[in-house]
């Protein structure tokens, strides 16, 4: 499976352009109708251990983790900005396509400091359906096991 | 109106890469002969504000300000370093096309400390004049007010 | 000689990826069989003074560097993640492209704690050798001389 690079580049701008607007439905909009999202710090991913921070393995979970995220966020009032890297295609898989890129967040805090949040790779597959681009899996390999404990918004 | 995204890439690193090397002669040519530049902090924009940190409403204004932010600058020695993200174009308007983009700007001050300066997201407006596009609007959303008072170099 | 923007995105984004996944093989193989590599604080740069933190003019002299990096890594384990802003061709010179574009590493500890590294722009020479890009110069300008001095993997 080929993908169109251009098509990709936009796939994940708005990915991290929606989570910073705040814009979870048209967010959730950009994965599969079954779709997996992870977080896993990179320690437990190099020595093989499953235990991440988030797992959401359907998209009903998904979707009920962000409801969860939005109530919490009422008490942790922060504002997002993505920095994503150019993704590249790296293989494919049974008709996805293995895509990565690397991110960094900055968040403000009311108090009005930015700073840098956390750092990682997506390792991601995609699907295309009908014509646009969509997560099929979402794995945010984070470069530290140390991020505060509440994630009040997805990475 | 639909902008080549390769054509846009290379506006929006231009953009970035020319306030970097100093050279705001080429910087101010980005810009149309009929521009406005704003730079406003997230509190005062969300809450329909219009108070901006800086707020230039044409190509004059925003060369006098180019001017003296040089005399400022002799004051407060330091290095520019932008990483725009990928920009994506979310609409258009009477010909424009309204682009978007986030960015993180570092700064170097002379003792030789790099640290994270400030983050947020271009809201721009672009048109095409004879086959090169231009900012008609360059919109400066930051993510915090808290910048320090001297803004010594454009965003 | 005019190259494909996006196999130049392509060849930025596989330079940082190669670096932060430690496949330091892969990343030798981006380099032209005649290639050099070097890093350099932007004062030294400025004042045109030849003295770098790495001067590497061969591959032979870039492969012991990496050889000896991977020693010393084991005494400084930490894990780099590489943003790379969009690249740009700025001119030619003798059948190779003049591209630059800026960079953030940031790193991540043992402790857990990511922090930003070092921020700067690179400035590289590039040909195409069988219709794949390869650095024929990659220089590396450091908008700060206070790095660490144990640069433990290649910027």
């Amino acid at each position: 499976m080929s993908l169109d690079p251009l098509a990709l580049y936009d796939l994940y701008a708005r990915y991290g352009a929606l989570i910073d607007a705040g814009e979870f439905d048209a967010w959730l909009g950009l994965f599969a109708a079954e779709c997996s999202y992870h977080i896993m710090p990179r320690e437990n991913w190099e020595r093989g251990l499953p235990a991440g921070l988030v797992y959401c393995d359907s998209r009903a979970v998904l979707e009920d983790r962000i409801r969860a995220l939005r109530e919490a966020n009422k008490y942790n009032i922060h504002t997002d900005r993505h920095l994503v890297g150019l993704p590249r295609t790296v293989g494919d898989d049974n008709g996805a396509a293995l895509v990565e890129a690397p991110f960094a967040v900055f968040q403000t805090e009311k108090e009005g400091e930015s700073r840098l949040f956390a750092t990682g790779l997506y390792k991601d597959r995609i699907v295309a359906m009908t014509g646009e681009l969509r997560f099929r899996e979402k794995f945010v390999l984070l470069d530290t096991f140390a991020v505060p404990s509440l994630l009040a918004t997805p990475l």
